[in-house]
């Protein structure tokens, strides 16, 4: 088999490439380990930068996150159960979207069954070849019998464990990593959200996020030590502990319920140098991962998406040198957003070694926020997503 | 001898507590431990922020800052040798004004003295009485005779070692402290400033920082080993590593010379709380120590004195409440600046036990800098002073 662009793992970002590259008339095939059930099933991210929903309107896979999805025209901090409003719009003129990862990857996956792209799901033992070389392939085994599919160019879009990364030599590949003594355990719930937008809580007892999916469907976090179990926090223990966290006039509306999902998620710090190694290029997770506070994740995915699908459009109309630039160019924002995910994470979170002095420093931070408009303006600037 | 409020400490924010007390009709005695000449001799800050300028004029004291003094529209901050400007003026309509703490010291001095204000030079063994009760009163003893002073309120503007702080039961005071791991190594040298304004460089090699004092007064500064002695570095060594650190277009025009002053002074971060007990006020450095990158130390005891004044003003005409403010007023602003100081230190500095993460989420900072309009403001807001 032969294709222009194999691309490994069919999450979000291998499915929008996939999309936009139709869209430029280059060819793709999508391979994914796990069934399509499983990766359609996944509770992930729910906030869309503006340019994140951009990029999903020109693939032509916007119409139902326009419709369903809530713009948020701010967001709340919190320090000391006082909550304060930083208001995007009158700052930066943008909103962000919040429509879960789970809809995004419903309707990419929507988007190429209509255009009848090449998703193979299911595959096992995926390997590269001659990535670093000019004859790249990649071969797995489906169902008993192996396949190859040659191609111009890999996509690694197959996240942090996925293999593409783990296929470039180590001694061409540099990785920086910060591991956060802390993890966020999650719950949804089917009560109405606190608030109409979301609240990030400095507490001297540790973060609290308010977060939802829609009207009916709220996800709230709290950190807890990395040594916590899910099942260790009853729904009781956990609603007791937010309502501690989080702004006391949002504590007195607060709604619970039976949780209908609880888990814990560690907080990394990964970015992964150069982008590209010869003919394979790494998208997303698989080359960088943040904290979830400040939701950059998936939309420093969908950047780099963007930057790679211009990158080989230039390639395939003749410009060769535009996919030179891919990963300098992919990595300058990345790196931004890793400092904005890891100041945020910073600003908000209790550290088990921290000095009073630390939590001085966040709260007169957190102050200045509440209070400078000019201070407000450079986070809301971060938090909408920066420039492409 | 009687008086309204003694003032422990004849420095900067001593004398320009008493000239303005002075304005509001209010009696102060000065005493200072140093003779005149030692005070007006010391090599200090030099940048003054607007708020201190208009605060020096309305004492009436800032007529020859205002001819002699530098405007300073912008300042450079530089990273990997390449400089970009912050303009202070277009994003802040705000100018800071390069003015040695050395010619603010003389101007305070000669305005007292026009004042006929009463200033005991060289005074030992300054003891606080009943600060805490109804009936404070200071001793100490000159030329070797025990004078003492009865007073209403006193003000302890004598610094990180001197007694006010001192004279507070460690039961009411919280101290705040970081120390950081190296120095700054300075020399002032008789040459023209490389450039007409600051530089501030952050280099993998350490931080430098291009400052001056008039046009032909140079001050530079290195970061160094905490363990280093000044003795140890030769003009030239400092000339050659002063070099590699700052903007290339900047090492070529350096004008080199012998160094006419050269000393190692370490950083530290310290806030003690409360700021008042009793009857006794902390002043500046008495009660907080700023590291000197971004100016912040003699700018932030100015502000200190601007608060005092004003809650004494009240005390004395019949307001005995707006004194029970002036801790937590001045501490607001107090936290900020520390705030912006240890995180613009964090920034420019390279810390001996660093992961070259940390160097990178500093570069992505100051490339954010170098394009963002917004975090230019959120910087220069800081830079030229959070608002009174």
């Amino acid at each position: 088999m032969r294709t222009q662009v194999a691309i490994v793992g069919g999450g979000p970002s291998g499915l929008l490439l996939s999309q936009l590259l139709h869209l430029s008339g280059i060819e793709s095939v999508v391979l994914e380990r796990r069934s399509r059930a499983h990766v359609m099933g996944r509770i992930r991210a729910g906030v869309l930068e503006p340019g994140t929903a951009r990029l999903l309107r020109r693939a032509g896979v916007g119409d139902r996150m326009d419709r369903e999805g809530h713009p948020h025209g701010g967001t709340h901090l919190s320090v000391r159960n006082q909550g304060f409003r930083v208001d995007f719009e009158a700052l930066v003129s943008e909103q962000v979207i919040v429509y879960g990862q789970t809809e995004v990857t419903k309707d990419l996956y929507a988007a190429r069954d209509a255009h009848e792209g090449t998703i193979i799901d299911e595959v096992e033992g995926v390997t590269l070849h001659d990535a670093g070389g000019e004859t790249p392939h990649v071969t797995w085994v489906k169902d008993g019998t192996e396949h190859r599919l040659d191609c111009d160019w890999i996509a690694g879009c197959d996240g942090f464990h996925g293999v593409s990364r783990r296929s470039i030599p180590a001694s061409v590949l540099t990785e920086y990593e910060r591991v956060y003594p802390f993890g966020w355990l999650g719950i949804l719930s089917e009560t109405p959200p606190v608030a109409e937008e979301l609240i990030y809580a400095n507490h001297a007892r540790g973060f609290a996020l308010c977060s939802m999916r829609n009207a009916n469907l709220s996800r709230y976090y709290l950190q807890v030590p990395n040594t916590d179990t899910a099942d260790a926090w009853s729904d009781d223990a956990f609603w007791s502990e937010l309502r501690k966290r989080i702004p006391s006039a949002a504590a007195e509306v607060l709604q619970t319920g039976p949780s209908i999902e609880k888990s814990i998620a560690p907080l990394r710090s990964f970015v992964a140098e150069p982008m590209r190694w010869g003919r394979l290029c790494l998208v997303g997770d698989a080359a960088h991962i943040v904290p979830p506070t400040g939701a950059k994740g998936l939309n420093l995915a969908m950047s780099d998406v963007h930057y790679l699908h211009e990158a080989l459009r230039h390639w395939y109309e003749g410009d060769r040198a535009a996919i030179d630039g891919y990963s300098a160019r992919a990595l300058s924002r990345v790196w931004k957003a890793t400092r904005f995910s890891w100041w945020f994470t910073t600003l908000m979170h209790r550290f088990p070694d921290q000095h009073p002095f630390d939590q001085h420093l966040r709260e007169a931070e957190l102050d200045l926020l509440a209070t400078s408009p000019r201070a407000q303006a450079a986070f809301a600037e971060n938090y909408v997503g920066l420039p492409l």
